[in-house]
């Protein structure tokens, strides 16, 4: 809490013609809220910086104040997931599998719970195709689709997976069933696009000693998406991973845009592991496998794919699922690509 | 639940050249699904339109089979809040105040609690200018911040209200919280732009009496809108009220882009009521009284606004905050506005 | 030109943890570059002030070296069209027609020339509802579309108008039409959203004497939008109208979103008339008058719309285009509209 | 020009609870255009597939009748760009080099032309690093910037290319240039995003033989950028190559997002081939290595780079730029990951 103390400073640009007046309140009330001022005046233009204590430095309060044209802050927000705190990229151990080293991690498994047989079968596959990690995306049920059994499903899919050792991933979208995936020991938590934001969602996690898959919001700035996990990290839960899952613009030949800049970004702005979610950003499974490779080719860690035993029989989202045997050829074009950027699959 | 049995169509594309085998794959699974399709071959395009129930439509099933190029739904999923199943626009009373009517109402109150004292300063002012309706924005605490006493705000609101028989409009964001609105008689709960799509917080409010204001999320489409209001009315709450909020867009002069377009196509395709909440969607307070004409003129049915008894000294969203006298002043420009509509304020 | 000499600055923001050596390498480039820095050190982060003259400020030079996060130009770089040098807003006349002033102008006329007859009808229209403007838009031919006959069009439409003197409006696309519209006397020339950052067109138009409609392109920023009206002035034309014209955004319910926030912005930024497209902006005739009333009350200086005979045999863009009656019915509505705002129409 | 007599498609959805008169108002019309029907009515909704002629198809004509609700187009309107009529994609070859074979080509070279010492010393550097091609972009040169003198610029290129037999790309703007294109004898035609849609130029250019690297506009969707390549292909010019440069979006941590899922729908749309201009896409030079590889792992043919002999004094987009250095370390890099991708360097 006291990391801010220091430095942290806002920019505050008078406008044209503010005349002395206005300057001096603006600088009234930096003192009267303990702060100092650095005054930098030009023929045309001053600007106030403004050192100090974040927590009283919100800028819309100054922003407000007549002959103020803009207020920016210039000190970044975000503190424990900042790379500026851990020069290193973090690894992240689940039971022994990294995410975050030299190894990419594939976490594949069904778009949602359908049955114990469909886990089952998915499981069996994974196994055979040497996937370390198995995933299930919870559905967001439309208003009149049927009801979902997630505690049920969650048996399934731990079931399912531990019977060839692989830890799992699911989604938490309702606090309230934060117990039952500490009950079913779920590994890993995926918080989805749709909760990126949702505070309460973010403390609950936060408080938690598992790892949380942290989907960008489809319309998220990276600035908010890093802003969400230092909301899951102040409660000490460090252990998180970004997640990459396309944003949404104007184009509408495919779901969203998968972002690999953000890839880039991110490995500069923090220290945490980045993965990405192909099948979800775009919706077709057709365009997986040159989105994996060039997710992978600009720096992710790891990749989530939709993979179901039959994907034309899913129940949701089928055109955008791979089968086991589209998986296994995929991973067998990764291989040499995982190689070629020094790393391994 | 019939809803949907009867004419619900989808239409299936193919590909150019998909050949005799890939249709009659698409027939053959159109049967199998237990619905029937309709043919359209054309020297070039085969067109196939599938008719029947909306359980076994899932268009991603037919989209993954070879051949097809894409897949369309072309009936509407909205139907208890579609116009069509009430051509005439519905009314929402809040103890005898009408939204959706003749009057438009105008919602203030403070963009987040600070003290008892303030909400008093905030009732008291919006008593004198005869506002019908106060509300209360939640705020969206970042990591840092200091922790929310919902609780207790609650109870300053609804006391400061009360003082004046002013109804009042809260924030809910999270489900575990629905028992203290419930508890303090909150009139109407306002549902943020970042839980449009949180489906267990839906749900809950779908259980419910009382008004629902339901704000758009800054990406969402309109169709994700209605679908949203779709998922509060399945559970028998029809008294919704959307409230549109800005969306986000590439230009980064102002927050959000306040879309009066989209008060327009719901007044088209909802018979429900539309508010605008100018505050939040420009973020500056001198840009709220054009937006607020706007949307009066675009057909909003009412306008929420953040105002604070001093608001250079509000904790949060100072810059986009009225001061009374700023309210007073322009309600006092929307009256002749509103007669030149056909309407009263 | 010698208009940025003085104050106008730059903000250099190293990153956290910049040594000595990367902040005197900057403060060395700004000396060299013949600058002079203004250096505010806090103890975590480095802020540098750059003063000097434009030309030696591309920010992108300091951009690139060692320890700097990022640079933000703080001094706007439009300055003929900056309100601050007409605190007063500007009318532009067209043979005595006010543009900008308490009077609101509609300019309506067909979307695209079709005959000489189709245009005599519409400006027989026009005249009888008491238009005092026609405009006739071009029309983006498609790859297998007729052939434009763009010289044989701006007769027809001079000719029609003529007859009712009403001043003109047509779009120039190609400089090598410039001639062409010079010799037909068009009063007005509006530069499509395509071309509002076609620089060579934008100097030729600064080189006449003609007021120029600028329609801001679908994704440009307001500030690019000044800067193409900066463009313009800069070459000795300062008769130009800003035209919203909608902006493209993920919602695809229409086809662009119009921007009333951008008249509100536009407003205080610059002291030129600002008109608002609102056919062209949603695509949709039905919602034409909503948006126009939301334009109106915004504080736009006037309308422009697509107006036609016989909108159902309008060769493009029948669903946004008006009939004469559509038309004279609108104006009634915006008459009380006008009034009430305190402007005529 | 009698590509689209068979077969071509719309089709018109009508509103819930149209009534008969109105389908036969539409069935009428569409007879009345020469175009054939097919109807097929639903218990709620009644959908029409016109099949005909593309000239009478304008989809608006049919918007605008009562009781439709939407029209869409269900065939492709590009033609001669679409893969269906070259499954096999197409190599366009520059003096002997191929661009969208197995071999990736790198065209890299200065974003503006500075000086002819400036060329020389670029062309010397890509000679050295065994670059095959050389570029020169543009630049946009804002209001008070120095005037360009782009004839002078192209005998500098060209001359300095040729000194190592290196073809030049350069960009073309203003049509007028052309014929000075011409005359230096610029091997291939760059048309930068602002110009995607400006139609005057892309006729032009469609007339000439030399290959055409056409830019993405900032928000130019999938479709409008390959009508915008069928523009140039209906005058005869069919050498297209795609260029990939950035989307513009919500995002602000960068310039644009490179956008490369587009890649693997042109892949799939279109049978020309496709490169990525990294630099310009996001605008600093530590992220053009990621988005390089990114770019080449989703399929890309080709690479545009900004390069100059000293970025740190480069007068334009200095912060996008890399050193020949920079390029020769890229190079080394990508080299086993184009092997990893069957592809070459």
């Amino acid at each position: 809490m006291g990391l801010y103390i220091k430095g942290n400073r806002m920019i505050i640009v008078m406008k044209y013609g503010a005349d002395e007046a206005q300057i001096e309140a603006v600088v009234h009330k930096i003192h009267q809220s303990g702060l100092k001022e650095h005054l930098s005046r030009g023929a045309e233009l001053t600007i106030i910086g403004v050192i100090g204590d974040e927590e009283r430095l919100d800028p819309s309060r100054f922003a407000i104040l007549p002959g103020v044209d803009r207020v920016n802050r210039v000190a970044k927000q975000y503190k424990i997931v900042s790379r500026s705190t851990h020069p290193h990229g973090t690894t992240i151990k689940v039971r022994g599998i990294e995410i975050g080293g030299a190894q990419i991690q594939i976490i594949a498994g069904p778009y949602a719970a359908e049955s114990a047989q469909q886990m089952d079968l998915s499981a069996d596959a994974l196994a055979l195709i040497s996937c370390r990690l198995m995933r299930c995306g919870a559905f967001h049920s439309p208003p009149y689709a049927v009801p979902r059994k997630e505690r049920e499903a969650l048996a399934w899919l731990k079931h399912a997976a531990a019977r060839h050792q692989l830890p799992v991933v699911a989604e938490l979208s309702d606090v309230r069933m934060l117990d039952a995936f500490m009950e079913h020991d779920i590994e890993m938590i995926q918080i989805g696009e749709r909760n990126m934001q949702n505070l309460d969602l973010l403390r609950e996690v936060g408080r938690i000693n598992k790892p949380i898959i942290l989907k960008r919001g489809v319309s998220a700035t990276i600035v908010e998406w890093l802003m969400a996990a230092e909301s899951i990290a102040a409660g000490g839960n460090h252990n998180i991973i970004f997640c990459e899952h396309g944003i949404r613009t104007f184009e509408n030949a495919y779901r969203n845009v998968l972002d690999v800049s953000a890839i880039a970004v991110l490995k500069q702005e923090t220290h945490l592991p980045v993965m990405v979610d192909p099948s979800d950003a775009c919706g077709k499974s057709w365009m997986v496998p040159a989105l994996t490779k060039a997710a992978i080719a600009a720096g992710a860690d790891g990749i989530l794919l939709d993979v179901h035993p039959n994907p034309a029989e899913a129940l949701y989202a089928a055109d955008q699922t791979l089968s086991p045997l589209d998986l296994a050829q995929l991973i067998a074009g990764l291989q040499p690509l995982a190689a070629a950027l020094g790393r391994s699959l």
